[in-house]
């Protein structure tokens, strides 16, 4: 089962980073464009054929390692034959 | 209109923080996880009320500055009422 966790921070954190590129994107002559803010993305295969588990397993996986619950919200997806469902 | 951005490396690139995440997750105990990969979530409001141009934008700024089309691919989805639409 092929899982996508995508982690991004909270509404409320400042995000240096998006505000980088943000100016970058203006320089770029995009003045349009605003608000921008930076995530991650993990994708992983986890060897078992329940949707269920699997999404078990990333959620434990995500909220152990790969986000900061204090700065970082995330979600867990499960991609099957290149859709993503919740 | 709020436009999300994903860059994924390509899967003939090697992905060595991916390797990393992959041992600490079987460090941990999840030993069913393999072939993790990281990404980038690039999230950004785009001011026009016309769906099309703000995908076009958002295209053309990944493009030109948030992806490295040697090494990346990316998609670039509208996301309307807290649904993701490509």
């Amino acid at each position: 089962m092929h899982v996508q966790v995508t982690v991004t921070l909270r509404t409320s954190i400042l995000d240096p980073q998006g505000k980088a590129v943000e100016h970058g994107i203006h320089s770029m002559g995009f003045t349009s464009v605003g608000n921008v803010r930076i995530g991650k993305i993990v994708d992983l295969d986890i060897d078992t054929t329940d949707g269920k588990e699997a999404l078990r397993v990333a959620e434990e996986i995500a909220k152990k390692l790969l986000a900061n619950p204090v700065m970082e919200d995330f979600t867990v997806t499960l991609v099957r034959n290149g859709e993503h469902r919740k």
